[in-house]
């Protein structure tokens, strides 16, 4: 059963039970169905009816279908609210996904909001809104299940009875020393399976794997999908725990990520949100940038063409070939960037010495091949003579394409950059420079020899 | 504590323990470390080594270990196995990691190999094995948590107790009635919560969330992630449960997901190993293939070219835009059909009206502005009139771009096929003989009217 079901089946109820103002129906609505079906759901109304919609049902229960909401759809709908309002939801939320909301929200209405906040909340709140975006501190949430290390499994789960109610996950148990510091983790399998007199201290494993509350969001994931965990502890730099991040915020980071790559390798600057709910404008800003750049690198193109105006004038015929043979370099470029950039992404531990090498070898074996093809494909339009530039220079500029697009991301990374900044789009205009080059050389070579 | 860390300090050591034949240091070795991290020293060994170092544990912790490797890797240890040996592992392996590693090894060994294994994972094997690839059956591990409804929460916790070492995981609890049919679901935390005297029938949901084992894995992806679940049960057309897919193993296909898409986009065969465990035959061939398509369709450009060599002889200066013109246009699809292919990727019910409407909006405001600073940058090179034909083609050619590279995946998609097929070079090929016959029209047109 897919929600694409309920989706076609139960908008059509919702809006007539809005119609006819049926509270019960609406109220079962809220409760019976899971929360992201619901969500999803309510994406099809407009924010007004959203929350005519949701105010049949609990503080507790609005929360959990407001946080399936997407981003851009959760601000939408908090603009209808009254800092009253505001203020009870926002307590509600689970501190990882209020920290999103309230940091799209900007700073004035959050300082705004916060007095409204009661205490111990509102210092979870500056203190999460502290750290730098994608660290594991800003994705991370303070709600995790806690236990010291003296108690018996009995009195452990007695206690993780009182906790369940509001922790994020209680699979995982964090048990903490002095001051929170981290001194082992037991999971609740482990627990169970335990005799009920036995101490924790002898059953937790002691060599906890954590993150840094400064790490990269990207780590965090690593880590997380590594040792396949539910959950990952957040430290400080005294191995103080701070919060975990789990593993359903890791899928969203890992598919954060991919979308990040795949924008910039095909030079879009990165979106926040879906393709439909970003503005026109923020689209064509984030393509606009990228295409003037890619225009002005394009003009070192006619700047070649012209100072080879005279070959060209006398051979009309080079002219027919200059697209085909630019494209065999830009599209060898695009293949090996993506290879290297995905290896750098998977952090394929991705030696420069080797990779050049490889290159260098797939880039021969293609660039034989493609311009053993180019030479009789070129027979159909020239002689032969003529034919065996085209051929040689596809030969080269795959070599070419192969070895740059492989180099220039490595390059970036090396640079403490993206190496996905290496645009599909920027390395064919770099090759297409350097393939005009290759091209009318080899032409003018090869034309001398054939005249003597 | 990254694995990063470990690795380079324990690969020494454990060299060493292997010169000494240090048995009790590299029984050490194999129990006291996490098993991904002991796997990812192990990937620095030769094979054999590997295999000294690993008989020293038990066949199960041998097995937790060896799980943690990459297939590459896999394939690469079980080739120094004999028959005995490598039936002892393939049983103790938890049923969707076998199952990845016999699809790898291929039929006649398989069949060679299945006289040896135990009755009842010979017969769950032949049933994984059976499951189409990639699609839910081939992914899932049927190694879950079942009780009945009829049973009290103190019985279910015993029964548990009983299941759980060899389960995949006792979060989520199963509930079937007669025939495996799902009736429930239950979470341990519910369970650790409930009174001990309830029934399940009263504590479970009944509404439960699956797949079918004929669902693509790309939809348990989703599924799994839409409703942040620890694991989805998978069910037969009867609604029999016949496994469950966990959320590690999700990650793992978000992971590959992400990559298939971006090879596409690179214009690459997806590789089923990381790019430096590839051969390089294989690599050559993946990119050979897509090389080939393209070389043709640039081609058509040569034939554009040829046909308008008139033009172009009497107006030497056309050739130095052919390049920038249609890079332009190329640059535009590129962006939109990256946009549109991560957008079919999240499953945003991409209606194709409203996209192009959007894309011809975005495409007419870049294209006006790229269009004008194009006429600019041209009047470095060529006098006002000439200049406005590259202005002019500009625009049109990123209108073009951005129309065709957001239209091609989705109809890609709607004839049923990957939408990621639609890689950005083969959007610029096309773009590009596309352009060329909108330039040299453009030109024709504007020359024969400043002639007028």
């Amino acid at each position: 059963m897919g929600a694409a079901v309920y989706h076609q089946l139960l908008l059509p109820d919702l809006k007539q039970m809005l119609a006819e103002d049926d509270k019960a129906g609406l109220a079962e609505f809220c409760n019976a169905l899971y929360p992201p079906v619901a969500a999803e759901v309510l994406e099809g109304l407009p924010a007004e009816d959203v929350w005519r919609v949701l105010e049949n049902c609990s503080l507790s229960r609005q929360v959990e279908i407001f946080e399936f909401l997407s981003l851009a759809e959760q601000v939408e709908l908090v603009d209808k609210l009254d800092r009253k309002r505001l203020s009870r939801l926002v307590e509600e939320m689970s501190p990882d996904d209020r920290v999103d909301l309230l940091s799209r929200l900007g700073p004035e209405r959050v300082e705004n909001l916060l007095p409204l906040i009661a205490q111990a909340e509102r210092s979870d709140i500056r203190k999460l809104l502290s750290f730098p975006e994608q660290s594991a501190g800003a994705i991370m949430t303070t709600e995790y299940a806690s236990l010291p290390a003296d108690i018996t499994v009995r009195d452990a789960l007695d206690r993780l009875r009182k906790q369940a109610p509001d922790r994020e996950t209680i699979y995982y148990i964090f048990i903490l020393g002095e001051d929170r510091r981290l001194d082992g983790m037991i999971s609740l399998r482990d627990l169970i399976l335990a005799k009920p007199d036995a101490k924790l201290a002898d059953l937790m494993r002691r060599d906890v794997i954590s993150v840094r509350v400064d790490d990269d969001q990207e780590h965090v994931a690593q880590e997380l999908a590594r040792y396949d965990f539910l959950a990952i502890p957040v430290v400080d730099s005294q191995n103080r725990l701070v919060g975990i991040v789990t593993h359903d915020d890791v899928l969203d980071i890992v598919q954060e990520e991919a979308d990040e790559d795949a924008y910039r390798l095909g030079a879009v600057e990165p979106l926040e949100d879906s393709y439909l709910e970003t503005p026109l404008l923020t689209i064509v800003w984030k393509r606009g940038m990228w295409l003037v750049l890619l225009l002005f690198a394009a003009l070192g193109t006619s700047a070649v063409l012209s100072r080879y105006e005279e070959v060209s004038q006398k051979n009309a015929w080079l002219i027919w070939f200059v697209p085909l043979v630019i494209a065999c370099g830009g599209n060898a470029g695009s293949q090996s960037a993506t290879l290297l950039i995905r290896a750098l992404a998977l952090r394929e531990s991705v030696g420069s010495l080797r990779v050049v090498g490889r290159e260098l070898a797939a880039g021969f074996s293609l660039g034989l091949f493609l311009g053993g093809l180019g030479f009789l494909l070129a027979l159909l339009y020239v002689p032969r003579g003529h034919a065996m530039i085209i051929g040689t220079t596809v030969m080269l500029v795959v070599v070419m394409g192969a070895v740059t697009g492989a180099m220039l991301p490595i390059l970036f990374k090396r640079l403490g950059m993206d190496p996905a900044l290496m645009s599909n789009p920027l390395i064919a205009s770099l090759s297409d420079i350097l393939g005009l080059l290759i091209y009318y050389n080899v032409a003018v070579l090869v034309l001398r020899l054939l005249a003597a």
